[in-house]
């Protein structure tokens, strides 16, 4: 990978051909000047290429001049070996000062399944496995019952012990015993419970013990996500999402639930939700080249409301205080029955939830992410519209549901959106001009501000000193781009000409509240957690994201507004879509199924409005980051560097 | 009771005011000559009485003068009172040799269930039990799942452990809950097998607990017989029988399974038995009062061949050679699944056979009678087309099915018939003048003859030497009932004028040889089943009777015979219908339940025609009783002492 140094702040960064040399400056922590979000048309990214040469970023919007002294537009200049690139430097200052620019951007390290040490720690066990039978034939003085003969021999030949034959496995072994001769492959289901019986769930002519598949599925509120694994080796051997056609009926869960009272209602809903699902086993199926027969096993994960619906179990009191599941345990329940399109024989196993709003979608994360099988005090969060955090290992497991609102979705902003095209995702602001840098998802004119473009420019902000720890801005700042509109004090973040959206984009003050409220809801909900267990926030060993979210938002930044309990970044990690993780162990290790009951019923739920503590620290979450800076030692390090230097 | 004496035997009996002269006689084994069954046609059962009165008797059979004299006809005399009736012999003998005639008909004593002895052994242990709880409401501070609730609080206040909730139950809980301020009631399904699960299959609003019933079924051939028992007191409710609507497709099983195999005709054939099951059903709720949803469990035995097609299993090689069922242990299956109009939460427990020829029903006759809990070595059997004998206690029990051929139904037999008005029941002979006494069903002109009348008449023309061992007619009688036609030696029961048939009634000796293949098929597979297991004949303490076959036949008869093994009569019972007795049991206790896995193991299935000691044994007992004497010592003394009585 070519290395490119930018001066005069000396530092260094790695970037990938054709990568451009904006966003490499802002992966260094390099501030460049920059309103359109990448596309090109404001012209403030000038950078000189001192050494070295880049593709492209001649534009209109420099002289002959300035081309001639080797002036580019760093966000259309596509890197192409090592450079040395210079940011001109507008005002007098050292370069001490400007190493008090932004920290490099770092996500959460992505934590995959690791099938390899599963085998190694025996919990590889898949919960439906198939043996092959030889039978010798009846004979007029050996005339056992098939069923008889089916379970003597897997016996005798397989070491098979307490064996029920399913009622429609009985009704086909007479036929497909005399297929092949009596040569027949047994599908062999494994009790979840130790000490309960093995079912024979069905039986098929000849040899087929190489060919065992099983699918997994997240039930989300928006998408719905299905793997189809290998049940031989455990590998994946698909992938697919698709949008839960519920979404017809309702965006948020409380929509649906109020749908689901309708007469007719729940349904409605079960039948969509299962349709979008059939979707995703069509597609699966199609991709890998797999038939429907083959697939003998289901799991299900999705949030409670999700899986309520799923079950056609009526939701009424789940959504009215106080809030009441109807059951957080779910039985197997036959995936045809469901209306589910795979085989008769086919169990589907449900993730059991803990609360109204601590769903099986979490504790399949929980499974997923391994953090009830560490030593380690950790941290798992799941955010969405909702937060879920779950805090513990492997002796103790305590949940939240906090009700963080819909911030970092874009929702409760002026300018947020989902992180689509034209969401600004990433920022940095120049501590002295105070004028911003600004990258878009696609690299067009900015409309909006997705969730984690959020944190990072409040983030960077803060720590810059624009705003206080209040979540206010610096009225004493010399420039025209914070102002007050109707009463409320904003920060412009592109004027009109430079967006797409034909008006300035701005982030108010009041976008800040909101966002502090949602992360103070977060953090105070840790700390409740942790306090109520007798724990404190510094005992936090290893934080687990999930979540689309948890990708992109940068860890550092986070760490700033208070969002994330300050630790290394290094003991972050990303398991992404926690809950089809979740799902996917269950249906390849039987072992894992087991202990999602155990894990369930040790996960203590508390409902933070209902636990005395948590108004205090919430209270004392509702600053940058926090009231108690003590917990975080980096960031207030940071900031009395800033101010030694800025002074 | 009046008591009737009779002259000159000097034989006294007991009988009903109102019932016959000439049944009393038969009662007391006293010979009336008859051949009209008791109609008053023949004018033949002429007695005196000599003291006390009848109503009736007086016919234009009798001249004034013999009127005068006392003469009644004894078929149209109805006691009432104590009476003395003389006999008018017309040769020359002795009281000694009037003695000689018939032993007093005995029928097997009636084995009921003793519902207290099971309570008093602790058997009786409903599967469905229904428990009372008022839940506290759920709180902002407390708001545990519904389904957590109803666990929890069953622990606390009921001391139920290891719970688990049906998804049908789960989606009804949130409502039920709410419609009488959480007061419920839970009905929980007890595990067969301990260490499993209590299965919680139905919640009702308010307190229930006084109404809990279960249905019982017979699955039979020919009918259907059902019982709703009350599960709080193990009370029977109602009984009902129905015909079995698969008749229409074939009288007997193989017919039965040729349609199965048809294309629709397993599915026709199971919708078609479970329709006349639902009329069962419906008439029994109906006659009880009792509402379906107050029904929470059926138990249903019938032979492997209904048992198959009522689960809807191809029985196509259950009729083939080597004879092999699908299946001999069925997992419980949702009544509603199979078609039963019961509610969804009902369980439905399908007894488990041992082969293809001793089913469920002979199971059930095993669990009802209580053989397998009884010290002493004891013989069941139920006898109909085929008979199935069980053979053991509560250690060991063996079992095989004979092929008996219908001779007991009235098939193969030139006059046979099924046990209806008009058949022969009873039967008697002069020993010196071969005159026969015929009584009929419904004491009309006779038109056939039923199975256990065609045993009291071999047995009484065997005793009186008027058939010998071989089963031919002695043709050095002086009578005209023993004739030669076409070939074939025969006895003429009824001149056709005497019958209702237009034609001479007569009892062949291809009729006694076939009687003899049928009982010698059933006694030799007793002795084979005794011998492979090193035990005889002698040693049998019990005879257990099940079908209707069992309730008529005269015990001592049968001996005669040699069908029976001879024991003393009190050491028969009859247990009726052993199936739907089996099948009330496992509905009231769940004890039994567990019991019928482990005696099904227990009953070790001896193919008769595969078993190397069985044809010598048949042929053996294909003589009158058999060819070893040595077993029948009371016959034995009885024709000693007639022939020295004769000589």
């Amino acid at each position: 990978m070519p290395t490119i140094k930018f001066l005069p702040h000396e530092r260094e960064t790695q970037a990938d051909d054709g990568e451009t040399l904006i966003r490499a400056a802002l992966e260094a922590g390099v501030h460049v000047n920059a309103s359109c979000g990448g596309e090109g048309v404001c012209g403030k990214c000038r950078v000189i290429v001192e050494s070295g040469s880049v593709e492209g970023g001649i534009s209109e919007k420099l002289s002959r001049e300035d081309r001639k002294k080797g002036y580019r537009l760093a966000c259309r200049s596509r890197v192409s070996g090592d450079l040395v690139v210079r940011i001109p430097i507008e005002s007098e200052i050292d370069a001490s000062v400007l190493n008090l620019q932004s920290l490099p951007r770092r996500t959460a390290r992505i934590q995959q399944m690791n099938l390899e040490e599963l085998k190694e720690q025996g919990l590889f066990n898949p919960p439906v496995e198939k043996k092959y039978l030889e039978l010798p034939q009846p004979t007029a003085q050996e005339n056992l019952a098939d069923a008889t003969r089916l379970v003597s021999y897997l016996k005798l030949k397989h070491g098979e012990h307490r064996l029920v034959v399913d009622l429609p496995v009985i009704r086909k072994l007479p036929q497909v015993f005399r297929q092949e001769a009596f040569k027949i492959t047994a599908i062999l289901a494994r009790p979840v419970q130790e000490g309960r019986k093995t079912r024979i769930i069905n039986v098929q002519a000849g040899d087929t013990t190489n060919r065992n598949f099983a699918i997994a599925v997240d039930v989300g509120t928006t998408t719905i996500y299905g793997e189809l694994v290998n049940l031989i080796d455990g590998s994946a051997v698909a992938q697919y999402g698709e949008f839960n056609g519920q979404i017809s009926y309702g965006e948020d869960v409380i929509s649906r639930m109020m749908f689901a009272e309708k007469p007719g209602g729940l349904e409605r809903l079960q039948e969509v939700v299962v349709e979008s699902i059939n979707k995703v086993i069509r597609k699966l199926l199609r991709r890998s080249r797999i038939d429907v027969d083959e697939i003998n096993n289901i799991t299900l994960a999705g949030n409670t409301t999700m899986t309520q619906l799923l079950l056609k179990v009526p939701s009424e009191f789940l959504r009215r205080s106080p809030y009441v599941p109807a059951s957080t345990l779910y039985p197997p329940v036959k995936a045809a029955e469901l209306g589910l399109e795979l085989s008769d024989h086919v169990d589907a196993l449900v993730y059991p939830a803990v609360s109204s709003y601590v769903g099986g979608d979490v504790v399949a994360g929980v499974m997923g992410s391994g953090m009830y099988r560490t030593d380690e005090l950790t941290l798992f969060m799941d955010i969405g519209t909702n937060a879920e955090i779950v805090i513990g290992n492997k002796d103790w497991l305590a949940c939240a549901a906090c009700s963080a609102g819909p911030a970092f979705e874009g929702g409760g902003i002026t300018f947020g959106m989902r992180a689509a095209k034209g969401a600004i995702e990433d920022f940095s602001i120049d501590p002295f001009t105070n004028e911003p840098m600004i990258l878009t998802i696609g690299n067009v004119r900015p409309k909006g501000i997705c969730g984690s473009g959020l944190i990072t420019m409040v983030a960077n902000m803060f720590e810059m000193g624009v705003i206080n720890h209040n979540g206010k801005f610096n009225r004493d700042l010399d420039t025209a781009r914070i102002r007050e509109t109707d009463g409320v004090v904003e920060y412009v973040l592109a004027f009109r000409e430079e967006t797409q959206i034909d008006r300035d984009l701005v982030l108010t003050e009041i976008d800040i509240e909101n966002l502090i409220r949602a992360k103070g809801a977060i953090y105070s909900g840790c700390m409740t957690l942790l306090s109520e267990v007798g724990m404190a926030i510094d005992d936090l060993q290893r934080i687990i994201l999930a979540g689309g979210f948890g990708s992109y938002v940068d860890l550092e930044k986070a760490m700033t507004i208070g969002l994330l309990p300050e630790i290394d970044p290094e003991r972050v990690t990303f398991v992404g879509n926690g809950s089809l993780m979740g799902a996917k162990m269950s249906a390849l290790t039987n072992r894992i199924r087991k202990d999602v009951v155990e894990v369930t019923r040790m996960m203590t739920n508390f409902e933070l409005s209902e636990t005395a503590s948590f108004m205090d620290n919430y209270v004392a979450a509702l600053f940058l980051p926090h009231t108690e800076m003590q917990h975080f030692p980096k960031l207030k390090a940071r900031l009395e560097t800033r101010r030694a230097a800025l002074q």
